[in-house]
């Protein structure tokens, strides 16, 4: 199956993706668990029970705006539009908890219906948030007041192609498997393939600036944009006339990774390539993740940089997280290694592999990552019900940083849970790699205490510091949301946020849009 | 001599460039000027006279920041930092036009210096515009005030050099020559190299976006910095933790291009490459610039591209600008690309040219453009002394919007001038690629009226009208400045001149920095 014939997966279930899939664990894995003290759920599902949602006047001025069928406060659809996919709102979800659930849920289908919708939110002052695959991991759809959630999900189609040009123009609400299929319809491809892929969407890429697992050879959902639309409470603002400019600061930066704060992002014009004929992928072998990072660093250096390039470190080299079938299972030792071409396999990067010391495993271990590429956060739903902690977490760094950055990152983590009394495994992989530094993506895992919200937020108020005393960012693809907000603030200093707050008080003057998300 | 042998060039003459170099018109270049109706200079030099300069006050207070050795109020200073090298610049300078004239010039020698004074300045209400290379273009060294002019020459380190992570920090005020000797001496390159390289700087890199011409191969300056240290009334800014990140806007992107008016940048982080043994560089001709267009698009999307890629028009090719030293010598037909690669030509590049038709013509006009590839500023001084108007402009936009792009500048250029009586010769080449689109550079000439600077205001208004109308960007790599903050505010639209306008307010609110240079 390739990836523009998966199916439009609509994540609204409390559980990660598709749900005719369920993810098991391994035996083994639930032996491994059990090392780590994990004993049973800490919390046990129970189902929401509604609360007051919109008043019944507003509910008929947002009706006004967009038709009655497109705006909906029934308890269904308000729950499924609950928070997105971190592990805290998994275990708040399964605890039924409603504090975080929209008051209606409004469906505008073009873009003048949101500017519309804005402008009669501003004037009642009601909180709005944007949501259109739903899969944030970062709070980034739990703002700090009772909302309306605006789904982009009728904003659905590809508006413009150009051939010449080869740029596309999105609907904020094309997921990402429908953005594959609606291209290579006309031979084209975005190439952007995030973890997410399966439920996340266009509009949510370029808000919090998605990173695919094709980065090293198409770059990240922000390089690929190169103009956007974006309805505020005063009005529209449309950026990128050319590729690149001298006009001025590049305002599409600012709105990219914007969150809904500064915006909403209704349509994205990106750049496609022609759809490759065949996609291979290989394991490597390195003896220690320090000799592959070396490896690695030469490749983005130097070239010549394959299309997906991930190193994983000897963690989860053992448990092997590239095929979930055997999580658990035995390392062979070493650290893997796994590079994908569009087309054959170069040549030049093989042999830079090799002359480094790698030792090729072929395509079984290649084929084994791609088959379960999106199947990893599968995983979360089973390891909860056993009674596991699991997350993950991600940061980035120029490349001499990177061996501190990690320490750290991992010593604050096995400190602070061993410290709650619930030691964890530790893994870390890189997936995304630049001229000057690469990100450090982590995945952790331990048993449960009794309260795991407050056990995961005293462990990554820890990790959030080592990350600012490492010299690292606090997110290198997942976003800011409420759960980075101090952090961030922290990170960019207090001049650099009045700055955004001026934006956004010149955009949101009312301060309508997701508030105390981005921005404390 | 390579680029690190270039020297230093103090650009404070009023002509262009280094005074050791002075241009010749050929004698066929003379006889075409006539042609053109070219008839002897419109104005005649004359020497500036003073005007009263900084009051003693403001003076002190300043030499108690910097020291009296670093505050200059002399005439030489002042004249020699008055203005940049546009077309009206050197007809004002050559008219001793002290109107844009600092009122003082101020050296400070670190970051801190730099908040000092913006501090003392914002206390006292002193317009400032930082001064490092002194090359604009577009009026971006006169704002609407009287001002003192910040010479940031004195930053002039290397102070970081991270060869694992491949970056450096090099000072605002390191000009692009040095640049390239200080990272020589470690076996690294920038790879920035505009026709302004002689006498530009890093500041002014950064600050206008600046593109060079191996921006094929080394990507646009924006693109090479990971990292800015910003000094503004409200303090300092430090941007740049990681290649990239999901923390937020990316607020490198809002300071790049920012022209002075948000902050004066101090120092930049830089990404570096190791310095190739050699470069080589080809002529190729095509049938027509259409021709030719379609092949540089298709090694833009596709590759492999080569380091520099330039192609030149019928009128360009004729009059041959790859080569000052024949301008106005006989067209051999045809359109002439120059591609140049670090290391040998590319046999990939070179096959796909051939395939598309392309012819090559060695190694010959490639070596004569590598030569004079900083010398076409330098026929400006000796154009005008022969009473010919002079100018270059360029723009950018999307591929399928190139031709018409083109047609539409062309027209409105040969339009203007005409209806003035002075038709012109408008020259125009390719010489920065994307996958979604490129820039494209026009050089017009045509016989002065007897008021040279508003014959150009008009031309310029015309080509700027078009230029918005075509749907193109008001400028590539030039900037704003003054000359086009009109139309630049209109290209991007009320709102968004609204969020640039709370930005500055935010870091500057005095209204200090550069009044009127980017903002109206």
């Amino acid at each position: 199956m390739t990836e523009s014939d998966l199916p439009v997966v609509h994540l609204t279930s409390g559980r990660w993706g598709d749900p005719a899939y369920r993810a098991e664990l391994p035996a083994a894995a639930v032996e491994a668990l059990k090392q780590l003290g994990v004993r049973g759920p800490a919390v046990a599902p129970v189902d929401p029970v509604d609360r007051p949602g919109l008043a019944t006047d507003l509910e008929q001025l947002l009706a006004d705006v967009l038709g009655a069928d497109h705006v909906r406060t029934d308890l269904e659809t308000r729950w499924a539009h609950t928070r997105g996919y971190s592990t805290p709102d998994l275990l708040r979800h399964r605890a039924g908890d409603t504090s975080d659930m929209p008051d209606a849920v409004v469906f505008p289908g073009s873009h003048d219906e949101v500017v519309a919708l804005l402008e009669v939110c501003d004037q009642r002052g009601v909180a709005v948030v944007p949501y259109a695959g739903g899969t944030s991991v970062v709070g980034g759809l739990a703002p700090d007041r009772r909302f309306v959630a605006i789904d982009l999900g009728r904003l659905d189609r590809l508006t413009e192609l150009d051939e010449i040009s080869r740029t596309a123009r999105l609907g904020a609400g094309v997921r990402g498997t429908a953005a594959e299929a609606l291209l290579a319809e006309h031979g084209y491809t975005l190439g952007h393939f995030p973890q997410s892929y399966e439920g996340a969407s266009i509009g949510g890429y370029a808000a919090t600036r998605s990173s695919g697992q094709s980065s090293a050879g198409y770059g990240r959902f922000d390089q690929m944009v190169v103009g956007l639309t974006v309805a505020t409470p005063r009005g529209t603002i449309e950026v990128g006339r050319a590729p690149m400019s001298a006009a001025g600061p590049d305002l599409r930066q600012l709105f990219l990774g914007s969150e809904g704060a500064l915006g909403i992002i209704t349509s994205v014009l990106v750049r496609i390539r022609p759809r490759p004929a065949e996609r291979s992928f290989e394991g490597w072998k390195f003896a220690s993740f320090d000799e592959g990072l070396t490896v690695i660093r030469r490749l983005a250096q130097d070239g010549p940089l394959p299309t997906v390039l991930r190193l994983s470190d000897e963690a989860e080299t053992a448990v092997n997280l590239a095929d979930p079938n055997v999580l658990g299972g035995a390392g062979t030792g070493g650290v893997l290694a796994i590079i994908g071409f569009d087309g054959p396999v170069d040549p030049g990067t093989a042999a830079a592999l090799r002359d480094a010391g790698g030792e090729s495993l072929g395509e079984g271990p290649g084929e084994t990552w791609r088959q379960g590429r999106y199947r990893g956060p599968y995983l979360r739903d089973p390891l909860l019900d056993e009674g596991a902690l699991v997350e993950t977490l991600e940061t980035a760094g120029f490349w001499s940083s990177l061996p501190a950055l990690k320490a750290a990152v991992t010593n604050a983590l096995v400190s602070s849970l061993s410290e709650q009394g619930t030691p964890p495994l530790v893994l870390c992989h890189v997936s995304h790699v630049y001229e000057t530094g690469a990100s450090l993506y982590f995945t952790v895992v331990s048993a449960q205490t009794d309260d795991p919200v407050a056990q995961w937020r005293t462990a990554k108020a820890a990790t959030n510091q080592a990350i600012a005393d490492a010299g690292g960012t606090i997110t290198h693809h997942h976003g800011v949301g409420t759960d980075h907000r101090a952090a961030y603030a922290a990170e960019i200093g207090p001049l650099a946020l009045d700055v955004l707050r001026a934006v956004k008080q010149t955009v949101d003057p009312g301060g309508i849009l997701s508030p105390g998300i981005l921005l404390p």
